[in-house]
């Protein structure tokens, strides 16, 4: 894993696997309904990083979870991902018309499907997620494991980072506000990633909660890293029209601490990150050199 | 139960009981997201029959349930049922300013946080269900009721009938589509209610399988009796506005069958029930008098 040729094929390895995992729990196109399933799997196979399921399972990995029941946590949630950025693109939220260079869902079902097939996928990831009591004989941490999905996702995770978010739309905020925005609406959900990885592999308390913190630090680096990009990259390097923050003033790291500081933010998290990993017993070799390239990207 | 003033005390004391239920399992108002907790309790405590709660706590007494498991269950029905009623009266849908003579969610904080709220109450009927796990012993019949209301409220049940509702309104529709939609956008939660009263008090699965057939039928009945009432009631009667169903040209039972047609399936769907519910060993004679009352109702 050591040169970055290495570590670019394992990517796209586990990036291929967990694609196909994705994809055997998406709903089939049949009967009435076949609309909304259609305009489900238009989303969620947009494309992606697939960064959530990948920190998932490389967490399961990393504490010596070899059976497949973190599969079925694994899609869904990529699909309470998806179900965010589609709502996220709705008229009455951002109005974005494309995503990854494709028409955003509600461009092309309209926007009431837009908003009900976004519902069905965050309602579908628990359908998948409950097929996992079948999978193993370990219920208590699948229950657990639920738990967690479940509070990272709502009102005191993702959700209720997203609504505070909305609510300041354009408005200056204070650190104390980004920071809450920031946990919640991008790190919640790569808390429940990886602690559902490790709770599924039978981590044990203390560790469970040491994952947290990781997940805390890369979730906040990544996002800081986006605010970073947003004024350093270029549109060609990112995918996306660049500056969007100050056109739209939106209060970020980089406004209110300027980009050197936010740097330093960055790498303060990211090594604080990878330190906690590396003070556990076991090790992923993977999963570290992945921290590091998230946190560092240049799109 | 004999007099009907009896009933209409019976119930009163029901729903009181249930609205204290659903009371305790609300979030506190409270931190950076105080609005969405605030926007989702305006809501949930906007009034309503809590008929879908009743329903499941009726059913869970009928097969002998005596323990606390099925009130997080009774809430969380109650917040789903409502999420798809906020999601409903949203601009890119019905685009209903006032339901119950209150304004509706996304009048009063905005479309987004109508969305939000609307998507933040469904996740939280998941956190709510999940607390059954430390109530009871009988991890098997959380799971199975778990799964059922999820079930029953996605693709393949409620939203995937509020999708076709949505993707057909105003368009011509036969029977068949009528009935998909009945069956999935009303029905749906009815049998997740009963079926899930019946499950967490140890019901057979033929009897699990009765009661989904008996609540099938009640929703039918309940909601052919809807499009009578648009067609026969007053405005004072009903307390909303009459001959809705013929100004936005929809397709309902009593434009496909006439009004005495529609009259008659109501009894027959209804009088099936009833005798479905009396060929059990065990009475509730309050549920039956319940589903009587519901489907001859005059508002």
């Amino acid at each position: 894993m050591g040169s970055s040729v290495n570590f670019k094929d394992e990517l796209r390895k586990r990036t291929d696997e967990i694609e196909s995992i994705l994809r055997s729990y998406l709903p089939e196109e049949k009967g009435f309904a076949i609309t909304m399933a259609k305009a489900m799997n238009y989303s969620v196979t947009a494309g992606g990083k697939r960064l959530r399921p990948m920190l998932m399972q490389e967490t399961y990995r990393l504490f010596g979870g070899t059976e497949k029941t973190v599969e079925p946590f694994m899609a869904a949630m990529e699909m309470i991902h998806t179900h965010s950025l589609v709502h996220d693109d709705l008229p009455a939220l951002d109005n974005d018309d494309y995503r990854r260079g494709r028409a955003t869902t509600h461009k092309v079902y309209g926007e009431a499907m837009g908003i009900l097939s976004g519902v069905a996928l965050l309602n579908y990831a628990y359908e998948v997620m409950l097929q996992a009591f079948s999978m193993t004989d370990q219920t208590e941490r699948v229950i657990h494991a639920l738990q967690v999905m479940a509070h990272k996702t709502g009102l005191y995770g993702m959700l209720g980072g997203q609504s505070v978010d909305v609510e300041n739309d354009g408005k200056p905020m204070d650190k104390k506000m980004i920071d809450y925005i920031y946990e919640n609406k991008t790190s919640a959900l790569i808390e429940a990633s990886m602690m559902t990885g490790a709770i599924l592999a039978g981590a044990s308390k203390e560790e469970t909660a040491l994952i947290e913190k990781v997940a805390k630090n890369v979730g906040l680096a990544f996002q800081i890293q986006d605010d970073i990009l947003d004024v350093t990259s270029t549109e060609e390097e990112l995918g996306k029209p660049i500056r969007s923050d100050e056109k739209n003033h939106k209060t970020t790291y980089v406004t209110l601490m300027g980009i050197e500081d936010a740097s330093g933010q960055v790498r303060k998290l990211s090594e604080e990150a990878v330190l906690l990993l590396e003070s556990l017993d076991r090790k992923n070799e993977f999963l570290n050199t992945l921290v590091h390239e998230l946190v560092g990207r240049r799109k």
